[in-house]
């Protein structure tokens, strides 16, 4: 791997690092970077704004989007502090930067008390039998947000 | 299915289409109930806000912990026009509320041009093959953000 992402990795770590010790939240970080510039910063904010989805990706994510003015992160890379949760991968799918570097695993996330194992799991699992029930309820409306949008001769695509 | 349970899913439905008309955004609405009241209605606002995180249930959960001043949705029940995508997944499996349910389906997005099924599939996807590259960078800090976890003796749980 080139020495800038090396560079970029060790960047934020010590920005997870930073964000336990001044007490602002969880201990991980992230980083948006394009064309070798940092565009966002993002660290854990869950208790602190009392946020759920304040983990560090989708916070650098959102600040690196409103920088650019756009919802798309084409040509950025993402550095990480620890492998992505799969709230921030879904971030990052729609936010679609061109790749993602990381430094410690999910296993050593699970191994400090921060386990997101289960939710990976969950995905496999009928919906009816996860341990946050989700329940397909019939209604003779379901489709017509969509025909609202096909019928909608200026919509912006995303 | 309860008939307050209906209700609710034709009022978000009903939600969805009005975002469409009003030009707010895609067709997607989420509302949290607790007690059977509205903690907060969310909808899709992605490129209005130029946030690709802020689908509906996001919007939604992120606006109900404010509400609530808290980062957990305890008892509460998610109503969602339609199947959540992989990002909202992982937010409503955070946010912990009792269950989660919704009209169309993801089959039925994806018919309208939102397919979020290829994000689905890239979770079995070895990191670094997935199209959107996820590259472990081995650094010797890599643990430094967990050790400052425990060695902090006031750290807030989540």
């Amino acid at each position: 791997m080139e020495s800038a992402a090396q560079s970029w990795i060790e960047r934020v770590i010590a920005l997870a690092v930073d964000n336990v010790r001044n007490g602002g939240g969880g201990p991980f970080a992230s980083l948006v970077v394009k064309h070798g510039r940092v565009l966002a910063e993002g660290v854990n904010r869950v208790t602190a704004t009392n946020d759920p989805t304040a983990h560090a990706e989708v916070v650098a994510i959102r600040a690196a989007c409103r920088a650019l003015g756009h919802y798309q992160l084409d040509g950025c890379e993402i550095y990480s502090s620890c492998e992505p949760c799969p709230m921030c991968l879904g971030a990052i799918y729609w936010a679609r930067p061109a790749r993602v570097c990381y430094a410690a695993t999910a296993a050593d996330a699970a191994g400090a008390g921060f386990d997101d194992s289960h939710i990976y799991r969950q995905i496999a699992v009928p919906h009816g039998e996860r341990t946050i029930p989700m329940i397909a309820l019939p209604a003779p409306a379901a489709l017509a947000p969509f025909d609202a949008w096909r019928a909608k001769t200026d919509r912006k695509l995303y």
